[in-house]
Protein backbone atom coordinates (compact mmCIF):
# COMPACT_ATOMS: atom_id res chain seq x y z
CA UNK A 1 0.00 0.00 0.00
CA UNK A 2 1.55 3.44 -0.81
CA UNK A 3 2.00 6.05 2.03
CA UNK A 4 -1.13 8.80 1.94
CA UNK A 5 0.21 11.65 -0.38
CA UNK A 6 0.31 14.17 3.11
CA UNK A 7 2.67 11.48 4.62
CA UNK A 8 5.21 11.97 1.44
CA UNK A 9 4.70 15.37 1.38
CA UNK A 10 5.87 15.20 5.19
CA UNK A 11 9.00 13.13 4.70
CA UNK A 12 10.17 15.60 1.59
CA UNK A 13 9.42 18.54 4.06
CA UNK A 14 11.47 16.43 7.44
CA UNK A 15 14.54 15.18 4.70
CA UNK A 16 15.14 19.00 3.73
CA UNK A 17 14.98 20.02 7.45
CA UNK A 18 17.04 16.91 8.89
CA UNK A 19 19.87 17.88 5.75
CA UNK A 20 19.70 21.58 7.13
CA UNK A 21 18.19 22.98 3.84
CA UNK A 22 15.57 24.05 6.24
CA UNK A 23 17.61 25.26 8.73
CA UNK A 24 16.07 25.91 12.64
CA UNK A 25 14.01 29.11 12.82
CA UNK A 26 13.73 29.23 8.58
CA UNK A 27 10.80 30.07 7.48
CA UNK A 28 9.07 27.23 5.37
CA UNK A 29 6.94 28.12 1.97
CA UNK A 30 3.29 28.45 2.35
CA UNK A 31 1.23 25.65 1.48
CA UNK A 32 0.17 27.19 -1.53
CA UNK A 33 3.63 27.14 -2.71
CA UNK A 34 4.53 23.33 -1.25
CA UNK A 35 1.59 22.75 -3.04
CA UNK A 36 2.52 23.80 -6.07
CA UNK A 37 5.93 22.65 -6.26
CA UNK A 38 5.40 19.17 -4.68
CA UNK A 39 2.17 18.80 -6.99
CA UNK A 40 -0.45 18.23 -4.50
CA UNK A 41 -3.47 19.57 -3.82
CA UNK A 42 -3.37 22.78 -0.95
CA UNK A 43 -5.24 20.64 1.73
CA UNK A 44 -2.61 17.91 1.24
CA UNK A 45 -0.23 20.82 2.09
CA UNK A 46 -2.15 22.01 5.38
CA UNK A 47 -2.38 18.57 6.47
CA UNK A 48 1.06 17.57 6.23
CA UNK A 49 2.08 20.68 7.83
CA UNK A 50 -0.65 20.06 10.74
CA UNK A 51 1.41 16.68 11.54
CA UNK A 52 4.81 18.19 11.29
CA UNK A 53 3.69 20.99 13.74
CA UNK A 54 2.37 18.32 16.13
CA UNK A 55 5.43 16.14 16.04
CA UNK A 56 6.81 19.47 17.47
CA UNK A 57 9.57 20.07 14.26
CA UNK A 58 7.50 23.50 12.95
CA UNK A 59 5.46 26.00 14.88
CA UNK A 60 3.38 28.47 13.43
CA UNK A 61 2.84 32.22 13.92
CA UNK A 62 -0.45 34.20 13.32
CA UNK A 63 0.03 36.28 10.22
CA UNK A 64 3.86 35.67 10.05
CA UNK A 65 4.04 31.91 8.95
CA UNK A 66 5.43 28.83 9.57
CA UNK A 67 9.03 28.00 11.14
CA UNK A 68 11.42 25.39 11.80
CA UNK A 69 11.47 24.84 15.43
CA UNK A 70 14.72 24.98 17.13
CA UNK A 71 15.92 23.51 20.35
CA UNK A 72 16.40 26.17 23.31
CA UNK A 73 17.63 24.87 26.41
CA UNK A 74 14.09 25.91 28.21
CA UNK A 75 11.97 23.72 25.94
CA UNK A 76 14.24 20.87 25.60
CA UNK A 77 14.85 20.63 29.30
CA UNK A 78 11.04 20.79 29.93
CA UNK A 79 10.76 18.13 27.01
CA UNK A 80 13.51 15.42 27.76
CA UNK A 81 14.30 16.00 31.22
CA UNK A 82 11.48 13.84 33.44
CA UNK A 83 13.41 14.26 36.54
CA UNK A 84 12.10 17.04 39.33
CA UNK A 85 12.03 17.50 43.05
CA UNK A 86 8.77 15.51 44.32
CA UNK A 87 6.74 18.56 44.10
CA UNK A 88 7.05 18.75 40.50
CA UNK A 89 9.39 21.72 40.23
CA UNK A 90 12.80 21.50 38.13
CA UNK A 91 16.24 21.72 39.80
CA UNK A 92 18.03 22.42 36.27
CA UNK A 93 21.16 20.47 36.63
CA UNK A 94 24.46 22.19 36.79
CA UNK A 95 28.15 20.79 35.81
CA UNK A 96 30.31 19.32 38.04
CA UNK A 97 32.67 17.51 35.93
CA UNK A 98 32.39 15.94 32.58
CA UNK A 99 35.20 13.78 30.97
CA UNK A 100 35.06 12.61 27.24
CA UNK A 101 37.02 9.44 25.60
CA UNK A 102 36.52 7.79 22.26
CA UNK A 103 36.27 3.69 22.37
CA UNK A 104 35.51 0.97 20.30
CA UNK A 105 31.70 0.99 20.11
CA UNK A 106 29.97 -2.07 22.09
CA UNK A 107 27.81 -4.96 20.30
CA UNK A 108 24.63 -3.18 20.87
CA UNK A 109 25.71 0.49 20.41
CA UNK A 110 26.83 -0.68 17.21
CA UNK A 111 23.22 -2.19 17.06
CA UNK A 112 21.47 0.60 18.05
CA UNK A 113 22.77 3.52 16.33
CA UNK A 114 22.41 4.86 13.37
CA UNK A 115 24.76 3.82 10.84
CA UNK A 116 26.38 0.84 12.84
CA UNK A 117 29.28 3.15 14.21
CA UNK A 118 32.50 0.98 14.60
CA UNK A 119 33.56 3.55 17.37
CA UNK A 120 32.13 5.85 19.73
CA UNK A 121 32.20 9.51 22.08
CA UNK A 122 31.62 8.49 25.71
CA UNK A 123 30.78 11.42 27.49
CA UNK A 124 30.33 10.79 30.65
CA UNK A 125 29.75 13.90 33.02
CA UNK A 126 28.30 14.70 36.85
CA UNK A 127 26.17 16.51 37.16
CA UNK A 128 24.22 18.60 40.41
CA UNK A 129 20.44 19.28 40.90
CA UNK A 130 19.71 22.07 43.18
CA UNK A 131 22.18 22.31 46.34
CA UNK A 132 23.03 18.78 47.45
CA UNK A 133 22.44 16.11 44.52
CA UNK A 134 24.28 14.12 42.31
CA UNK A 135 23.49 12.95 38.92
CA UNK A 136 25.47 10.76 36.85
CA UNK A 137 25.06 10.65 33.57
CA UNK A 138 26.78 9.24 30.57
CA UNK A 139 26.24 9.63 26.16
CA UNK A 140 27.27 7.78 23.72
CA UNK A 141 27.50 8.99 20.24
CA UNK A 142 28.71 7.59 17.10
CA UNK A 143 32.37 9.87 16.08
CA UNK A 144 31.69 9.79 12.30
CA UNK A 145 28.10 11.70 13.07
CA UNK A 146 29.73 14.20 15.76
CA UNK A 147 33.03 14.91 13.82
CA UNK A 148 35.24 16.80 16.57
CA UNK A 149 32.95 16.53 19.43
CA UNK A 150 35.94 15.65 21.90
CA UNK A 151 37.55 19.14 21.49
CA UNK A 152 34.27 20.80 22.16
CA UNK A 153 34.86 19.89 25.72
CA UNK A 154 33.26 21.60 28.34
CA UNK A 155 30.10 20.67 25.97
CA UNK A 156 27.31 23.07 26.94
CA UNK A 157 25.15 22.17 29.47
CA UNK A 158 22.22 20.85 27.63
CA UNK A 159 23.21 18.62 24.89
CA UNK A 160 20.33 19.20 22.30
CA UNK A 161 20.64 22.31 21.61
CA UNK A 162 24.61 21.91 20.79
CA UNK A 163 23.44 18.86 18.88
CA UNK A 164 21.35 21.21 16.64
CA UNK A 165 23.34 24.16 16.20
CA UNK A 166 26.37 22.64 15.76
CA UNK A 167 25.83 19.10 14.17
CA UNK A 168 22.17 19.99 12.62
CA UNK A 169 21.04 16.88 14.69
CA UNK A 170 17.35 17.58 16.21
CA UNK A 171 16.20 15.09 18.88
CA UNK A 172 12.55 14.80 18.23
CA UNK A 173 12.04 11.60 20.21
CA UNK A 174 13.30 9.48 23.15
CA UNK A 175 12.61 6.46 24.70
CA UNK A 176 13.00 5.94 28.26
CA UNK A 177 13.59 2.53 30.49
CA UNK A 178 13.58 2.91 33.90
CA UNK A 179 14.36 0.44 37.02
CA UNK A 180 15.81 0.87 40.56
CA UNK A 181 18.91 -0.32 41.63
CA UNK A 182 20.69 -0.54 45.24
CA UNK A 183 24.58 1.61 44.75
CA UNK A 184 26.90 -0.40 44.43
CA UNK A 185 30.52 0.39 46.07
CA UNK A 186 31.74 2.74 42.55
CA UNK A 187 28.02 4.86 42.39
CA UNK A 188 27.98 5.51 45.82
CA UNK A 189 31.51 6.77 45.78
CA UNK A 190 30.71 8.79 42.65
CA UNK A 191 27.02 9.93 44.01
CA UNK A 192 28.12 10.73 47.62
CA UNK A 193 25.87 8.35 48.67
CA UNK A 194 25.69 5.15 50.87
CA UNK A 195 26.38 1.98 49.77
CA UNK A 196 23.09 0.26 49.11
CA UNK A 197 20.70 3.16 49.00
CA UNK A 198 18.01 3.19 46.20
CA UNK A 199 18.75 4.45 43.01
CA UNK A 200 16.87 5.37 39.46
CA UNK A 201 18.52 3.91 36.70
CA UNK A 202 17.55 5.90 33.10
CA UNK A 203 18.16 4.31 30.01
CA UNK A 204 17.68 6.44 27.21
CA UNK A 205 17.63 5.77 23.05
CA UNK A 206 17.09 9.46 21.62
CA UNK A 207 15.85 9.96 17.90
CA UNK A 208 16.44 12.37 15.24
CA UNK A 209 13.97 14.00 12.54
CA UNK A 210 14.56 11.12 10.24
CA UNK A 211 13.52 8.79 13.52
CA UNK A 212 17.49 7.47 13.51
CA UNK A 213 18.96 6.46 16.97
CA UNK A 214 21.62 8.78 17.62
CA UNK A 215 22.24 8.88 20.94
CA UNK A 216 22.03 6.25 23.88
CA UNK A 217 22.41 7.62 27.83
CA UNK A 218 22.75 6.26 30.78
CA UNK A 219 21.42 8.28 34.15
CA UNK A 220 21.39 7.53 37.65
CA UNK A 221 19.83 9.53 40.68
CA UNK A 222 19.80 8.86 44.04
CA UNK A 223 15.56 7.78 44.62
CA UNK A 224 15.80 9.95 48.04
CA UNK A 225 15.36 13.19 46.86
CA UNK A 226 14.23 13.33 42.93
CA UNK A 227 11.08 11.47 41.39
CA UNK A 228 10.96 10.73 37.83
CA UNK A 229 7.57 12.37 36.22
CA UNK A 230 5.85 10.66 32.97
CA UNK A 231 2.51 11.27 31.64
CA UNK A 232 0.49 9.19 29.73
CA UNK A 233 -2.27 9.81 26.85
CA UNK B 1 -8.82 36.53 26.21
CA UNK B 2 -11.60 34.21 24.08
CA UNK B 3 -10.77 30.89 23.49
CA UNK B 4 -10.48 30.22 19.61
CA UNK B 5 -13.53 29.02 18.05
CA UNK B 6 -12.33 25.47 17.01
CA UNK B 7 -11.91 25.05 21.08
CA UNK B 8 -14.88 26.43 21.61
CA UNK B 9 -16.54 23.28 19.63
CA UNK B 10 -14.27 20.51 21.00
CA UNK B 11 -15.40 21.81 24.54
CA UNK B 12 -18.80 21.03 23.39
CA UNK B 13 -17.76 17.53 21.79
CA UNK B 14 -15.99 16.42 24.76
CA UNK B 15 -18.90 17.78 27.16
CA UNK B 16 -21.48 15.83 25.05
CA UNK B 17 -19.12 12.68 25.26
CA UNK B 18 -18.08 12.76 28.96
CA UNK B 19 -22.12 13.42 29.87
CA UNK B 20 -22.82 10.00 27.59
CA UNK B 21 -24.70 12.15 24.90
CA UNK B 22 -22.70 10.53 22.84
CA UNK B 23 -21.65 7.04 24.28
CA UNK B 24 -18.52 5.13 23.37
CA UNK B 25 -18.86 3.52 19.63
CA UNK B 26 -21.94 6.44 18.48
CA UNK B 27 -21.22 7.66 15.30
CA UNK B 28 -20.48 11.91 15.54
CA UNK B 29 -22.36 14.05 13.15
CA UNK B 30 -20.41 14.84 9.96
CA UNK B 31 -18.35 18.10 9.61
CA UNK B 32 -20.95 20.09 7.98
CA UNK B 33 -23.82 19.28 10.34
CA UNK B 34 -21.27 20.34 13.38
CA UNK B 35 -20.40 23.44 11.57
CA UNK B 36 -24.30 24.50 10.98
CA UNK B 37 -25.35 23.30 14.29
CA UNK B 38 -22.89 25.29 16.22
CA UNK B 39 -22.88 28.24 13.67
CA UNK B 40 -19.26 27.74 12.65
CA UNK B 41 -17.45 27.55 9.39
CA UNK B 42 -16.86 23.76 8.29
CA UNK B 43 -12.66 24.76 8.69
CA UNK B 44 -13.25 25.15 12.31
CA UNK B 45 -15.41 21.90 12.78
CA UNK B 46 -12.73 19.83 11.20
CA UNK B 47 -9.85 21.80 13.18
CA UNK B 48 -11.81 20.18 17.00
CA UNK B 49 -12.53 16.76 15.07
CA UNK B 50 -8.32 16.78 13.98
CA UNK B 51 -7.38 17.55 18.14
CA UNK B 52 -9.67 15.04 19.55
CA UNK B 53 -8.66 12.51 17.68
CA UNK B 54 -4.77 13.76 18.38
CA UNK B 55 -6.21 13.05 21.50
CA UNK B 56 -7.99 9.96 21.48
CA UNK B 57 -11.22 10.93 22.46
CA UNK B 58 -12.56 9.65 18.68
CA UNK B 59 -11.13 8.09 15.89
CA UNK B 60 -11.98 8.23 11.89
CA UNK B 61 -12.71 5.26 9.56
CA UNK B 62 -12.17 5.98 5.78
CA UNK B 63 -15.80 6.43 4.19
CA UNK B 64 -17.63 5.32 6.96
CA UNK B 65 -17.50 8.68 9.13
CA UNK B 66 -16.39 9.59 13.06
CA UNK B 67 -16.50 7.26 15.99
CA UNK B 68 -16.16 7.89 19.85
CA UNK B 69 -13.10 6.00 21.48
CA UNK B 70 -14.05 2.56 23.10
CA UNK B 71 -11.55 1.82 25.26
CA UNK B 72 -10.75 -1.67 24.93
CA UNK B 73 -8.71 -3.95 27.10
CA UNK B 74 -5.68 -3.91 24.67
CA UNK B 75 -5.29 0.11 24.33
CA UNK B 76 -6.18 0.56 27.88
CA UNK B 77 -2.76 -1.74 28.93
CA UNK B 78 -1.00 -0.46 26.08
CA UNK B 79 -1.73 3.03 26.77
CA UNK B 80 -1.82 2.97 30.63
CA UNK B 81 0.24 0.22 31.39
CA UNK B 82 4.04 0.56 31.03
CA UNK B 83 5.68 -2.08 33.08
CA UNK B 84 7.59 -4.29 30.92
CA UNK B 85 10.01 -7.46 31.17
CA UNK B 86 13.82 -5.83 30.57
CA UNK B 87 12.95 -6.25 26.67
CA UNK B 88 10.17 -4.47 25.94
CA UNK B 89 7.27 -7.46 25.57
CA UNK B 90 4.15 -7.50 27.78
CA UNK B 91 3.26 -9.75 30.65
CA UNK B 92 -0.06 -9.70 31.08
CA UNK B 93 -1.15 -9.05 34.73
CA UNK B 94 -3.62 -11.70 36.15
CA UNK B 95 -5.33 -11.29 39.50
CA UNK B 96 -3.87 -12.86 42.60
CA UNK B 97 -6.45 -11.07 45.64
CA UNK B 98 -8.91 -8.24 45.29
CA UNK B 99 -9.98 -5.72 48.13
CA UNK B 100 -12.48 -3.37 48.40
CA UNK B 101 -13.12 -1.19 51.19
CA UNK B 102 -14.85 2.24 51.53
CA UNK B 103 -13.50 4.70 53.64
CA UNK B 104 -13.23 8.50 55.00
CA UNK B 105 -10.78 10.01 52.04
CA UNK B 106 -7.23 11.25 53.33
CA UNK B 107 -6.56 15.30 53.03
CA UNK B 108 -4.44 14.86 49.96
CA UNK B 109 -7.71 12.33 47.89
CA UNK B 110 -10.00 15.07 48.85
CA UNK B 111 -7.53 17.90 47.60
CA UNK B 112 -6.63 15.95 44.34
CA UNK B 113 -9.72 14.24 43.44
CA UNK B 114 -12.76 16.31 41.15
CA UNK B 115 -15.27 16.80 43.78
CA UNK B 116 -13.39 16.80 46.98
CA UNK B 117 -15.30 13.59 48.59
CA UNK B 118 -15.17 12.85 51.37
CA UNK B 119 -15.61 9.29 51.40
CA UNK B 120 -13.43 7.08 49.13
CA UNK B 121 -13.31 3.35 47.59
CA UNK B 122 -10.17 1.94 48.14
CA UNK B 123 -9.57 -1.22 45.81
CA UNK B 124 -6.42 -3.48 46.84
CA UNK B 125 -5.39 -5.38 44.28
CA UNK B 126 -2.14 -7.82 44.03
CA UNK B 127 -1.35 -9.21 40.76
CA UNK B 128 0.69 -11.52 38.95
CA UNK B 129 3.07 -10.50 36.08
CA UNK B 130 3.94 -13.45 33.86
CA UNK B 131 4.47 -17.01 35.79
CA UNK B 132 6.39 -15.32 39.31
CA UNK B 133 6.15 -11.64 39.80
CA UNK B 134 3.69 -9.96 42.39
CA UNK B 135 2.85 -6.45 41.82
CA UNK B 136 0.61 -4.31 44.22
CA UNK B 137 -1.74 -1.80 43.24
CA UNK B 138 -4.49 0.14 45.60
CA UNK B 139 -6.56 2.86 43.21
CA UNK B 140 -8.72 5.23 45.60
CA UNK B 141 -11.56 6.85 43.85
CA UNK B 142 -14.04 8.62 44.98
CA UNK B 143 -17.64 6.78 46.34
CA UNK B 144 -20.03 9.46 44.38
CA UNK B 145 -18.71 9.15 41.22
CA UNK B 146 -18.48 5.39 41.43
CA UNK B 147 -21.55 4.46 43.58
CA UNK B 148 -21.93 0.54 43.78
CA UNK B 149 -18.91 -0.19 43.04
CA UNK B 150 -17.75 -1.91 46.34
CA UNK B 151 -20.56 -4.74 45.15
CA UNK B 152 -19.04 -5.56 41.49
CA UNK B 153 -15.93 -7.01 43.19
CA UNK B 154 -14.20 -8.89 42.00
CA UNK B 155 -13.55 -6.31 39.66
CA UNK B 156 -12.41 -6.71 35.56
CA UNK B 157 -8.99 -7.05 35.08
CA UNK B 158 -8.94 -3.69 33.51
CA UNK B 159 -10.32 -1.08 35.16
CA UNK B 160 -10.63 2.26 32.86
CA UNK B 161 -12.81 -0.36 30.87
CA UNK B 162 -14.77 -1.10 33.67
CA UNK B 163 -14.97 2.43 34.68
CA UNK B 164 -15.95 3.62 31.20
CA UNK B 165 -18.36 0.40 30.58
CA UNK B 166 -20.24 0.55 33.93
CA UNK B 167 -19.52 4.43 34.69
CA UNK B 168 -19.42 6.08 31.19
CA UNK B 169 -16.10 7.77 33.10
CA UNK B 170 -13.66 7.72 29.64
CA UNK B 171 -10.08 7.55 31.97
CA UNK B 172 -7.80 9.58 29.02
CA UNK B 173 -4.80 10.57 30.18
CA UNK B 174 -2.59 9.80 33.34
CA UNK B 175 0.53 11.72 35.40
CA UNK B 176 2.91 9.17 37.09
CA UNK B 177 5.50 9.88 39.30
CA UNK B 178 7.77 7.47 39.89
CA UNK B 179 10.96 6.57 42.59
CA UNK B 180 12.78 3.63 43.70
CA UNK B 181 12.59 2.44 47.54
CA UNK B 182 13.59 -0.63 49.21
CA UNK B 183 11.37 -2.93 50.17
CA UNK B 184 9.84 -2.99 54.00
CA UNK B 185 8.62 -6.03 55.76
CA UNK B 186 4.70 -5.64 54.76
CA UNK B 187 6.00 -5.46 51.04
CA UNK B 188 8.67 -7.95 51.31
CA UNK B 189 5.49 -10.29 52.68
CA UNK B 190 3.06 -9.28 49.92
CA UNK B 191 5.09 -9.58 46.93
CA UNK B 192 7.28 -12.53 48.26
CA UNK B 193 10.72 -10.89 48.15
CA UNK B 194 13.66 -10.13 50.27
CA UNK B 195 13.52 -7.39 52.64
CA UNK B 196 15.65 -4.32 51.39
CA UNK B 197 15.18 -5.46 47.64
CA UNK B 198 14.94 -2.58 45.16
CA UNK B 199 11.47 -1.62 44.26
CA UNK B 200 10.09 0.08 41.75
CA UNK B 201 6.85 2.50 42.78
CA UNK B 202 4.34 4.71 40.64
CA UNK B 203 2.24 6.92 42.11
CA UNK B 204 -0.49 7.85 39.43
CA UNK B 205 -3.05 10.78 38.83
CA UNK B 206 -5.54 9.60 35.82
CA UNK B 207 -7.98 12.48 34.28
CA UNK B 208 -11.32 11.77 32.53
CA UNK B 209 -12.80 13.41 29.03
CA UNK B 210 -12.94 16.69 31.21
CA UNK B 211 -9.68 16.57 32.61
CA UNK B 212 -10.75 15.90 36.37
CA UNK B 213 -8.67 13.75 38.20
CA UNK B 214 -11.34 11.13 39.37
CA UNK B 215 -8.55 8.10 40.18
CA UNK B 216 -5.32 7.73 42.46
CA UNK B 217 -3.28 4.75 42.45
CA UNK B 218 0.01 3.61 43.67
CA UNK B 219 1.64 0.65 42.10
CA UNK B 220 4.65 -1.45 43.71
CA UNK B 221 6.46 -3.75 42.03
CA UNK B 222 10.28 -6.01 42.27
CA UNK B 223 13.14 -3.69 40.00
CA UNK B 224 14.54 -7.08 39.21
CA UNK B 225 12.38 -8.61 36.57
CA UNK B 226 10.11 -5.76 35.06
CA UNK B 227 11.34 -2.12 33.94
CA UNK B 228 9.16 0.80 33.45
CA UNK B 229 8.56 2.45 29.29
CA UNK B 230 8.56 5.74 28.71
CA UNK B 231 8.30 7.52 25.68
CA UNK B 232 9.18 11.39 25.41
CA UNK B 233 8.14 13.43 22.24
Amino acid sequence: MPSPLYKVVMDTLVGRIASGALPPGSMLPSETQIGRELGVAQGTARKALIELEARGLIYREQGRGTFVSRHTTENALFRFFRVRKPDGTLDEPSLVSEAIRERAAKARERDTLSGAPQRVFEISRLRRLGSSTLFSETSVVSTSQFPGLRNRSPLPNTLYVFFQQSYSTMILRADEVLTAKLADEAMAERLGIELGAPLMEINRTAFDALDQAVELRAMTFPAGSHRYFASLT
